[in-house]
């Protein structure tokens, strides 16, 4: 695309809360993705209906996030959801794992919801009056998210010897991850001294206290110890599934810009 | 599967309106899922939240209808969704095709959300208290889904010359298959007379007075005036399509029957 350098230089002079917004939105649009893989493959009607409306709130979010972000830039959501790299894509690494089985789906969706849900309870305060009630909406949505994740967690590790250990696989697998939410660098430090989002650490403990008690209510024990903490997603250093994941969700995009043909 | 062969003579032997229920409920399952293989590939992200909620208002009628088939079996939505053959499926071959472009998708769409305008505003006068009451419900989501397609196909036909001979070859390939929903059976002919259900040859005429009239404000011309009038759905016999699609939908259900692992 001809557009493409000129967009990769744009995305990188964003105003800071612009890119911060991007952090956020990319997080929604990515989760949303992964989750709507899971429509017509859903292990039953019910499910299917429920992982449908969460990636559906979960788009919204990022619709609005990613238009809040290009607004002041002449970037338009699209643009910014079509039209970048991998390496402009500002996610965590946890919203761009591939699905795994249901219980990676379940305890994914406990981690990030749980996340958001701190995150967006902190930003219902921003001193950016436009942020502080898009994350008054959003907190609703994603608060019953993390109310069907905790119910689908303890069935799961409370449940069978097989959807016990499915659970447990899980946990282990994505707990690394989960340390990137909280990862501090210059942009966040600097709006958060504005009082324009939150500190990331200040929302870690709450974060930790709330997935800690569901891990020991489901049976899935405490917390993984390894030291291992994989991050770059905030800088634009993405894992290989992330382009897998792009070049489909871009492909028609491409093919016909606006569809307009 | 051992349930298979069991469940197989059940469906043949379902109460005449539960049978009826399937037809209308496989067409809006099948429908469902065609569209929500367009979530992480739509064109735009406003397309893609509009798809998804259209897919979403389908699944939730095909739940009601799948429920209410089985029920006096004792099958429950889940068994006729994942435990049935292609054999066994009663949607109309329209449904199942595959998407083809976005014109293909908003045409099909044109066609059927028509089609059950006309259906369900008939059936919310059915001897049924319970198919009325649903079907005055499913109506209202059905008009928007209509409203939506009628939007799309006068944007693609008087749009641009690609758009337009993309939506005329849409037009062409999927016209044979809208005869299938007028027509008549034993079971149909039968439930009409008690009236349960309305009889197809009375939708017909509405339905092709109201799709005409979109294709020529579109500047799509007539209908196309070929005799090949493609059939069998509703006795079973489907395209290859079918089956890949129910393989895809079918396969996690299959591995761990109601997730419980």
């Amino acid at each position: 695309m001809s557009r493409t350098p000129a967009l990769t230089a744009l995305t990188r002079t964003l105003k800071p809360l612009d890119g911060y917004a991007l952090y956020v939105g990319d997080d929604a649009l990515i989760a949303s993705h992964r989750l709507s893989e899971w429509l017509t493959r859903a292990p039953d009607l019910e499910e299917e209906v429920a992982l449908a409306n969460i990636a559906l709130d979960l788009l919204g979010q990022a619709r609005f996030l990613l238009g809040y972000a290009g607004r002041s830039s002449g970037l338009s959501e699209d643009e910014l959801a079509y039209q970048r790299t991998d390496r402009e894509y500002r996610n965590c690494l946890l919203a761009e794992l591939p699905n795994g089985d249901f219980a990676h789906t379940v305890l994914r969706l406990l981690f990030f919801s749980a996340y958001q849900r701190q995150l967006y309870a902190a930003l219902g305060e921003s001193a950016d009056d436009e942020i502080a009630a898009f994350a008054k909406k959003a907190f609703v949505e994603v608060d019953y998210h993390y109310e069907y994740a905790v119910s689908w967690t303890l069935r799961l590790g409370d449940g069978t010897e097989e959807s016990h250990d499915r659970a447990s696989d899980a946990l282990d697998e994505l707990w690394p991850y989960t340390a990137e939410f909280f990862a501090e660098d210059e942009l966040v430090t600097r709006l958060a001294a504005d009082g324009l989002v939150p500190d990331p650490e200040r929302l870690q403990g709450p974060w930790m206290e709330q997935v800690s008690a569901v891990l020991a209510e489901a049976t899935l024990g405490t917390a993984p110890s390894g030291t291992w903490r994989p991050g770059g997603g905030r800088s634009g250093v993405h894992t290989e599934d992330l382009s897998y994941l792009l070049a489909e969700m871009q492909s028609v995009h491409r093919a016909h810009p606006g569809a307009t043909w």
